[in-house]
């Protein structure tokens, strides 16, 4: 089956997309019977095309390939949810199936995308949008579909795994740390997306609407990112027999689906507990499977782009098949979303402070008036500065007191507001 | 879609698939419109079909549920390569489909039983065969086909790595980590299958079929299994920086296809070398996406029943769709099979000798003589017993010369032969 495809965004998973149609082609036709053309490229970088030789295929006008009657697949890798959601609405709207990386607009629209594709009877396909190229988005939908799927963990930005294991292994402050990871190219000049968790809270969504056959969107999730942690933090959290991760949570529970990204101890035999770098896991529970874990390259040319072209041969062995729609949209049911607020597990919290008299009984007394019980705490820090951190670790507590706890001591004399406390949970 | 199955099998994972059809059938309905009925069982247990509740159903001769015109899937969870393949090839000659378990029969006739299968336009999913309820069968087939994979290792049998952690973690000798396992289920009595590796090379011959897109055979796989091992030789390799594990290797080559099972240290920091217990693991290199691994229960009623149950939902949602076949064979080729004798690696090698002067200087010669060169021999043992050990570790090394030396230092006076020496060779 010949299938044409055309390729909107020449960035760094696009070019890893030519290379491996460069370096495969022949090995798609043999092995899959998948003759996959190159008939149309669009960016704002001609200059990439024609490093790929294909300057005779490029266009700066995306509709040049929507309009394009040949073209059967439109790849899309520009990313965002601006013009990105377009080029995938007119795709649809055009007749061609789409093949995408776009985790922000499959986790903010995706029911809309699903619902176009639908209509026309076309296919998305968007295994790149989660975990790179880990195989993820496949088994949620073929493999692992037997189990009620009741627990996801991810570790889903290489930014901030790259930079969380430098601060742990090598003692980097944040800033430096971050620095790093900007010089590296993992991280963007305004790294907010990463930092922040809004990339994971999308990419939890997306596995959280697949695993629960409800509607979770990217909004949905609660999210904190790693702005506040220090390299304390992974000491303390070391010596307590644990690894500090972003991790983006999804549980299946009797109230709804709870999702979340926060920064969050693991122990330290939990397997995901070792995923560092740039690596990405997901860890997935179901009732008959029991643990799983899925491991790999979460970004780069070369991940993304096997999941991205990996789709694109399924979808033309597929189209080879005559086969119509194979998944579309997973949501069957709507679940109620758990609020943050009825969380209920351990803390540590490390605030800072004024090195003064007081501070600490002070601040263990609004825990107390929470109704949180404190197992310890313990003031850290320079004696030779003013500022000193004092960590809270508590027995489980609910979320809904902690932050009871945390706005009193917020407004206490002597204790540092701005940014702080830094809060992590702890995953037992 | 009413898709109607026959169980051939009601032992564990047989039981397995009765509890998650009990639990999900409606689930299956809504959510991927699968309506799955029980419509045969057939075991030599009359008492599991009653367990069950599904003595209307059962049978004692298979042949009733090939005979069976409404049955439209025959899952085989028998085993073995005898009557479990007159059952999947009796299956396909009735025009039903096949979900199966069996590594044997896939490993040693899948050719046979994939061009049944494409005869008659019928499917045939395994995908319980490898790595339990481990999604790698699919991922293999789907996600990653846009890369051509390089490298495969896998821990992929339950039973040898519960031991070899027993043995490593708490110092137990071969046997009684083997009757511990023996006690807990986890091995036969007669355990040749899982502890000489025919278990792990069985399956390593089905991934390197899907890897390379050509026919291995289980028995194309060269097998050493754990018989040799003991305490110090964890001991050893720990302090080497090493876990060892019985590790299913598959390599492409320049000169092949490279497929062999052996005791294999692996660096601790590798992803694999914490997989420990009943857990397994495969470890997948491509060229696009670089390392990945998937990780999980090996084996058990749940896991195993989760892959055989998510092939039944996968069938039944792609008949409903009209899908005529998807994978089938994926031979597409044939490879050469690299011989044994052209690995060259590291190598830990411990012989047991008379504690003898002149033992060792003897032994060190015949490695110098094949050309091996030794970096470390060291003898170990208790100094009241006659028997020590000897333990040399080589530098990279040709398979062809480690036998030559193996052979010659065998035939020396005062070293024992009979099973000995234990090796296990080292992954970078």
């Amino acid at each position: 089956m010949t299938v044409k495809i055309g390729l909107v965004g020449t960035g760094t998973v696009g070019g890893g997309c030519l290379d491996i149609l460069t370096n495969h082609a022949e090995d798609f036709k043999r092995n899959f019977g998948a003759d996959i053309q190159l008939a149309g490229v669009c960016s704002r970088e001609p200059e990439r095309a024609a490093e790929y030789g294909v300057s005779d295929l490029f266009t700066e006008d995306y509709h040049d390939l929507l309009n394009n009657p040949e073209i059967d697949v439109i790849i899309e890798l520009i990313g965002g949810t601006g013009i990105a959601k377009d080029v995938i609405m007119g795709a649809l709207e055009a007749g061609k199936h789409v093949v995408t990386a776009n985790k922000a607009v499959m986790a903010s629209y995706g029911e809309e995308v699903f619902a176009a594709a639908a209509q026309k009877g076309l296919q998305v396909f968007f295994g790149a949008s989660v975990g790179g190229g880990i195989p993820i988005i496949g088994p949620m939908r073929h493999s692992l579909i037997a189990n009620q799927v009741t627990k996801i963990m991810g570790i889903v930005n290489g930014t901030t795994n790259f930079m969380l294991s430098r601060m742990n292994d090598d003692g980097l402050s944040y800033d430096a740390a971050l620095k790093e990871a900007q010089d590296l190219g993992y991280a963007e000049a305004d790294p907010t997306a990463d930092v922040d968790g809004f990339d994971a809270a999308a990419k939890i969504a997306i596995l959280a609407s697949l695993a629960f056959h409800t509607d979770v969107r990217m909004a949905d999730v609660y999210t904190e990112g790693i702005r506040n942690l220090n390299p304390l933090d992974f000491a303390t959290a070391k010596s307590m027999g644990y690894a500090v991760k972003l991790v983006a949570h999804a549980n299946l529970t009797d109230d709804g689906v709870f999702v979340r990204v926060h920064p969050t101890m693991l122990p330290l035999e939990h397997q995901m507990a070792s995923v560092n770098g740039v690596f990405n896991a997901i860890y997935v529970v179901g009732d008959a499977v029991g643990q799983t874990m899925f491991f790999g390259e979460g970004a780069g040319a070369g991940p993304a782009a096997s999941a991205v072209m990996g789709d694109v041969v399924e979808l033309a062995r597929r189209l080879e098949l005559g086969i119509p729609e194979d998944c579309g949209s997973p949501v069957r049911q709507q679940l109620p979303l758990v609020p943050m607020d009825n969380l209920s597990t351990k803390y540590y919290i490390r605030f800072k402070v004024k090195d003064r008299p007081g501070v600490l009984a002070a601040s263990a007394a609004e825990f107390s008036k929470a109704g949180v019980s404190v197992k310890s705490v313990s003031q850290r820090g320079n004696s030779k500065r003013d500022d000193v951190n004092l960590v809270f670790v508590t027995h489980t507590a609910k979320e809904s007191d902690i932050r009871a706890a945390i706005k009193a001591i917020l407004a206490l004399d002597n204790v540092v507001t701005g940014g702080f406390p830094a809060v992590i949970r702890v995953e037992e």
